[in-house]
């Protein structure tokens, strides 16, 4: 379907020209000079021929068949372009030209137009608004860029046209190749799971490397990434992090949520390694590119000064890497064969004097040795130092290993030469050992990406006929904030417990209810119109005899008809009363991009102060909702600190799978909070407590 | 004094060569190629002339005087060579040679003779172990590096001379410029503070940049820091973040601190930039030098395209620096004067399209507004894009306002020529956005920095014969770790309160204390043998009655026997009960390298499982004490979170401000801590319950 993109075998540029200062001969030029096999076909009503092309009035005069289409005329006109294209049977649209969405009603009305015609004759669009795109593969240079990308094997794609340019006049000097480079723009049409899709299959693509600002589809960029990074990496940046900006909400998962959340568990749930910068991003992806991934966490340090290794050293115990500890064998055999001022210890330091040879010998050593996962080599430019030399033995022996190598020649005007020829054998330089690092760090962390399961989602049993019930009844009156009351209904059809309860419509039933439960009791005033119970002395804790009962439910109902002379009054909620817990709190609110967006925190000044809490996006596997749990620091508190029983976590996990599972299955759930959860002891379970719902309308 | 390193009339070399491949070449050839002003003295017995310059056999025979004396003989030498030079009257000797300290025991003692001899003839030693001294200021270039630095006014010192060589190495290509270029070495006699006090006042140096592993003189280097910071910026890598190791600890404290802590409170309160990698280093340090620094915090970004543009908001807040709001002045300016799709919001979007002059126009209404701190301009290399022109009409408009603003021209191949001329005009230029935020975050720290009173250190009336009683009498009984009893007493004399208590002999004697201090009482077991009360069942908590404080006195004493046959039991402390506090540590370890370290934290799980706690080193000012206190997150719960009345977080710092003046007077106590400090409604003061110190034997 995106063979059009991938592999044309005809390339026509509607709006080519012959005027050097238009991007309509620029696109052209470029194309020409990009190598591009097929033949090419430029559109112009006003020319016989361009850059000795011979020219076309338009694509419906073209004799052959055209896959592609680079369109390059001013906005106004792109609609007959396209309708023309349609009639042609082209495959793919390239849209160059701005002038849609980006610029308001207008431009947005024309850009539906635009999709109306594609769905209509069944093409399909890159655009508008875009730079263009490149694609060394083909080679295709299909883009205003003022230069073609070196080839390599990144695959990039960004919603921004001008980083496009940016990154480019980079890669041009820092050596870094790519196989296809794709400017987004406004993705009336094709988006970045097209991409992602199209690329995973693609034998000349290791790596996928993205500026985002937004995905077009939450649910299917979730699918087709974590399926895609199994197989090669992705690697993003998520620029905007304020995303959809303040709306309403009113419980705590909503006020502590937000798009950032979302993406950040997004992330984490597709395995996609994140770049802060575009300095990372392509640190990233070179060395990814280059190198064989981490196996072993345990990187060996090779570098002919001191202080930068201790550097490699401070930044891996900062990001949680292990600084290998070298076998016997290898201590004693570089003992043996470095000088006696060598440190042969991690990281080794062949001394400021080491030439080519002594370095080769340090790196093989290292190398061999099983206690090493990669190896890191550092080399400043001192006197004695063969720059060119090392970097050539370097080369030499990384080829016939299979680890990762990282270079870090620190410097710029000696050094580049040895860069430069590092990269002969594929392996990337950084100047600094943080930045080779942070390369390192990624690598691991996608190695661990790759021994997870794949994600299977647990069933349940659920009443969903009592769900459907309740939440239909409550929207029938107009009431979209469910109270503990229905809540509980729809948790207990969940199957997640709470503590023994009952509404009791008078004094002497609540009597009755507390007898049969048992004292203490806990007392809840029961009405669908107040739902912040305690705020108004609705709710009374530790109720111990009858009496007590009687008196608490006569003072609830007066404190709430008080408070609210119209409120319709069921009576009070009598609850057992459970003691000896710990809090936790579960909640879910619903991303604008990802939908259902799951919560997890220890309860009261934990979640509060703390803000230690942890999200994913819903539905989990056992495994996802486990992470959850482990990522928040207190949950120490619910593994046994300071010498208590643990507590039963695995009932914390069962909750938050089932409420996952509830939020998927009923999309009318816009928000929903358990707060307090209360973790008993291990095998004693957990009990929601309190808990509120919101409907949509 | 140092005079000699900065301003000399004269060098000598010794050990100078007429062999190329030899250092002692390398530095004459350097010193004669960077244009020393003065008189150079080739030293060498078997030369007569070397690189054009009379040759002397040794630095006696030179006629005229030597201020300065650059030495390449081979470590054994050295010392009858500085002799020589002590003879001569030479100032200050760079001594190049390796073969010191860093080479075990003999170079140990051979450097500790050459400090001596520099004592005995009072020269000063830059050394050993180095690769020299490079100046641009005098101009000298005393070292084997490949190059000279450029001239500027970064002064930078390195322990590690490796390192110097990439710094240079890059130095040259990014165009940064050096006053001072210094290699610290062995530090066997001049150090750190040695050049921070030599830079403080050298008007040549705008900022002092550092690459440091460990300090000679912790104290020193606080006070000299903490002045220097006043007048310029200092900007360090501290290496080795390790430190010491691993030591016996028994405090909570002295779990938690270290190396790493102790270096971390010893920049906040010197206002030390600390910097993370060498790019780090020099990227801030390029920032401080060419640019004044933010008076405001309030960023404001000219872009010539969206995604950077979000790149550089989402940086800023992920910093904490606030993206400036256009004043509405500037809004209807830019709206009349920018094409309609501009973004007149900031970040300004001047849009792909933009030459020069919309450059101009934008960068200079903000810079006129009032709202904005500093500029972020950002450049991507569209088609259209005028590289050279906008960066020298942004160089043009930043002459004219004292605001700081940093370049951001994304790219290399085409933008490498604007990043220059940005540079002519002392704008630093930052290939991604992330880079110029870190150093506008880098200003505004130190802009807070500068508004920071100077500490001033609160005095308080100790009762110091009793404290040196407790203490003497303890060492003399050979009990290092003074238990609840002792400790009390020495923190009575410093006027930290604890509950009301008293020991009792007897059970008789307990009964009567009891009544005299009202019930509930706490028990626990006093011996000087036990320090562990806890662990063995020797405290109970809330007796009530006579009867319950007699069985109490027996059984305590039955089970402190039964642990410990042999202990001296004196009897039982009996203690009010306080109730209703929040707990708190506050906590004291010796570092190494800069002494007592305070330490405060919310006490229980808050130490121990969230590790939330923060360190300073003593003596503190009250400013240091409450900063301390405020840094920890949990604070908010002594604040009054969830509507609890707020504690009294002015007793705490009294109580860290009198710890820390106890441990500044008595070093012999190496730690302690007092766990908990229960803290009080506001208004109410702290109690300390219980306590431990640890002296020196």
């Amino acid at each position: 379907m995106l063979e059009a993109f991938i592999a044309p075998k005809s390339v026509a540029v509607i709006g080519a020209s012959r005027d050097p200062t238009k991007l309509g001969y620029g696109v052209l030029s470029n194309i020409i000079k990009s190598g591009f096999p097929g033949k090419i076909y430029p559109i112009n009503p006003n020319a016989d021929e361009i850059l000795g092309l011979k020219c076309y009035p338009s694509i419906l005069s073209v004799p052959d068949e055209v896959d592609l289409a680079v369109i390059v005329v001013p906005a106004p006109i792109v609609l007959n372009v396209a309708e023309e294209c349609g009639k042609k049977g082209v495959k793919g649209l390239i849209v160059i030209s701005a002038g849609f969405k980006e610029v308001g009603k207008e431009g947005l009305e024309r850009e539906k137009s635009l999709v109306q015609i594609a769905r209509n004759y069944g093409f399909r669009i890159l655009g508008p608004n875009i730079l263009g795109l490149i694609d060394t593969v083909i080679p295709l240079n299909a883009s205003f860029a003022a230069t073609m990308a070196l080839p390599g094997s990144i695959a990039f794609m960004s919603q921004s046209g001008a980083l496009c340019t940016s990154v480019l006049d980079m890669s041009l000097v820092e050596g870094i190749g790519f196989s296809r480079f794709v400017s987004l723009g406004n993705k009336a049409d094709l988006n970045e799971v097209d991409f992602l899709e199209l690329w995973e299959e693609d034998p000349n693509t290791r790596v996928i490397a993205a500026y985002l600002e937004g995905v077009t589809n939450g649910t299917r960029f979730l699918e087709t990434a974590r399926r895609v990074t199994r197989s090669k990496p992705i690697i993003a940046i998520k620029a905007g992090t304020t995303g959809a900006g303040a709306k309403a909400v009113s419980s705590h998962t909503g006020t502590l949520a937000g798009s950032e959340k979302a993406y950040e568990a997004a992330f984490k749930q597709t395995g996609i390694i994140r770049a802060r910068s575009v300095q990372e991003l392509f640190d990233l992806a070179v060395g990814f590119a280059r190198q064989p991934i981490l196996e072993k966490n345990a990187i060996a340090i090779v570098t002919n000064a001191g202080g930068p290794g201790i550097m490699a050293v401070d930044a891996c115990e900062r990001v949680g890497l292990q600084v290998a500890t070298l076998s016997p064998e290898t201590i004693a055999y570089l003992k043996e064969n470095l000088p006696p001022a060598a440190n042969v210890f991690n990281p080794v330091d062949v001394l400021g004097d080491a030439l080519a040879d002594r370095y080769a010998l340090a790196l093989e050593a290292v190398l061999k040795d099983p206690n090493v996962g990669g190896v890191i080599v550092i080399l400043t430019p001192q006197v004695m130092t063969q720059v060119e030399e090392t970097a050539r033995a370097v080369g030499e022996i990384v080829s016939r290993y299979s680890k990762p190598v990282l270079g870090c020649f620190m410097g710029r005007a000696t050094t580049e030469k040895g860069a430069r020829i590092l990269r002969e054998y594929r392996i990337p330089n950084y100047e600094v050992p943080e930045r080779a690092v942070a390369v390192f760090k990624a690598m691991w962390e996608y190695r661990e990406w790759l021994e997870k399961p794949i994600p299977e989602l647990p069933t349940f049993e659920f009443d969903a006929d009592t769900i459907r019930k309740v939440i239909d009844q409550a929207r029938k009156e107009g009431r979209l904030l469910l109270g503990d009351s229905e809540a509980r209904l729809i948790l207990e059809a969940c199957g997640i417990k709470g503590p023994r309860t009952a509404l009791a419509r008078t004094p002497e039933e609540a009597v009755a209810i507390a007898e049969e439960i048992g004292y203490p009791v806990v007392m809840k005033i029961a009405s669908p119109d107040i739902i912040h119970k305690t705020d108004i002395g609705g709710v009374k804790l530790n109720i111990q005899s009858p009496s007590e009962v009687r008196d608490t439910f006569d003072l609830l109902v007066y404190r709430a008809t008080r408070y609210m002379p119209d409120a319709t009054i069921w009576g009070c909620q009598v609850q057992q009363m459970v003691k000896g817990g710990k809090e936790v709190i579960v909640g879910m609110s619903r991303d604008p991009q990802f939908g259902p967006l799951v919560m997890f925190g220890l309860g009261g000044i934990y979640v509060e102060i703390l803000k230690d809490v942890s999200f994913r996006i819903a539905p989990l596997s056992r495994e996802e909702a486990e992470e959850m749990v482990n990522e928040v620091k207190t949950i120490q508190l619910l593994k046994g600190a300071r010498g208590e029983r643990p507590s039963d976590i695995k009932a914390v996990v069962d909750v938050i799978l089932r409420v996952a599972r509830l939020v998927t299955d009923f999309p009318e759930i816009v928000e929903m909070d358990i707060n307090p959860l209360m973790v008993l002891e291990e095998g004693k379970g957990a009990m929601a407590v309190d808990m509120r719902i919101t409907l949509s309308p």
